[in-house]
């Protein structure tokens, strides 16, 4: 078996040997001009004219969960595109969700403040019954994302595209459930795919809807949010702050008006960041269910987006 | 059914009516000196005289899970004294302290310092792995403490006095399971009852013992950590930083040396507060149970501290 990877811009070398120690039938190497078509490819960021000499190969491997940069390229046609699951993503994006959403309850950045100044000051902390989250997207990540919410005593509610079901969660789905799930939010959580449907789905309109003085928290793509109406809600107080992982423009350019604002919380994109081993054993596990014939998770459906 | 409540420097009003809410059977009134030998009596921080007088009550409980401030005054003997259990306490603290390692673990402070800089640079995190957590005490608010930093998939290590069993913990016990156990932490969190085989526990010897540069979060009582060790082990590397809720002295003096550390964040006794609907219902339900004759959870055992 061959398998081609072609990730520009990250060192190839631990993933050739990963993928060679966890498919020891298969030959790895790195995609150049020329090779022949290979069984699998492994790719993130890939050029086109590797996607194009490589169209016929039995599967294409995301490295991250993703793919909307992958689906701006002229994929092969009929080719299965398969992302990852979760490969220890969904643990760190919950755990970043989490540490956002209690500095905004709990005021921790207050406190630390007031210690700068050597103030001792108890301040109420916001009851998490006052302080229902929104999550938009209920895939691998948001589902992870809302269960450790939930755990942490707040009222959870998702919207989705299609009706999911989550144990303790409030489902909302598709353009009919969004005003009463935005209206039900003063915490929104981005989670969703990035799609024609959802770019800028983050706008004066659907952020104005929230509770007032609500937070917002983007760990998806920076084109999920208008970044204007973001700053316009901010000064009209709608909005009382927001945390950022995700930008338009990547890195954040240094004259951006982000940077200096006293209520925006910038990452830079650092939410979930891939693991390497544990992709290679997820990539390696579905390489051998398709040889056996099976199903794999994570195909991605190139005409719905993700 | 008579109940005193005796609780000098908090508000008395929203306390009685809860009470009396719950409890339409019982006569609820604020203690003060020459009232009747009550049923029950509900306190906190109550003067010696009003425990003099109401020596007779059924049981008297605390305001809160910490007894220590209480085990200092005489108390009646044969009196039953029962803490609150929980009472909304443990989501708090779980979250308070799962904000606190993320915090050190994934480095947002220094995210934070870049963002005021416009500069855009991700950091490797620390593996999860490579990040053991220590829980020092397993009672209720330790037990869901550990339990949420499993869930975000930090291997996670226990020590209490008496062995005990938490799935995905590794438990140590007693004073000779307590080398080993600080060996194994990278982060220390002290969830310890305060007593006087507690009293010093973190100190030059026993934070040395953790991993070098280790992390420690202290939200049980000021008294369990010897301050000055504290800063030196700060000083010698030994320690990388530290999250205080609590202090030898509250409120912490303004001319204190661990106001201005660079490697300490301090918050004033808030890492869980007492939710006073929360403990009137459990209140309520414990005398209902005490009258029907039943045992109920939270009984101090007085010659052991908590």
């Amino acid at each position: 078996m061959e398998i081609v990877l072609c990730c520009p811009g990250a060192a190839p070398e631990p993933w050739l040997k990963g993928l060679a120690a966890a498919l020891p039938q298969a030959r790895v190497s790195e995609w150049r001009p020329g090779l022949p078509v290979a069984d699998y490819a492994v790719v993130w960021a890939p050029p086109q004219a590797m996607l194009d000499e490589q169209a016929g190969v039995k599967a294409l491997f995301a490295m991250g969960a993703g793919v909307d940069a992958l689906l701006q390229r002229q994929l092969p046609p009929q080719t299965l595109l398969v992302r990852l699951d979760d490969a220890g993503m969904a643990v760190q994006m919950a755990e970043y969700v989490c540490h956002a959403v209690a500095r905004y309850s709990r005021g921790f950045a207050a406190y630390e403040a007031d210690a700068t100044r050597a103030v001792w000051q108890q301040r109420l902390p916001r009851l998490r019954a006052d302080c229902p989250i929104g999550i938009m997207g209920l895939g691998v990540l948001g589902r992870r994302v809302a269960q450790a919410l939930r755990d942490l005593g707040y009222p959870v509610h998702g919207w989705s595209r299609t009706p999911q079901v989550l144990d303790g969660v409030v489902s909302h789905h598709g353009p009919q459930g969004l005003p009463g799930f935005l209206a039900s939010c003063q915490v929104l959580v981005n989670l969703l795919p990035l799609t024609p449907l959802t770019r800028d789905i983050l706008n004066r309109d659907t952020l104005g809807r929230l509770r007032p003085g609500a937070y917002l928290v983007n760990v998806a793509r920076g084109a999920h949010l208008v970044e204007e109406d973001l700053l316009a809600l901010l000064d009209s107080g709608q909005l009382s702050g927001a945390t950022l992982d995700v930008f338009r423009t990547e890195p954040l350019p240094a004259d951006h008006p982000f940077w200096q604002h006293p209520r925006l919380t910038l990452t830079p994109h650092i939410s979930a960041l891939t693991q390497r081993e544990e992709s290679i054993a997820q990539i390696a596990c579905k390489i051998d269910a398709l040889e056996r014939g099976e199903t794999v998770a994570g195909v991605v459906d190139v005409a719905r987006g993700y």
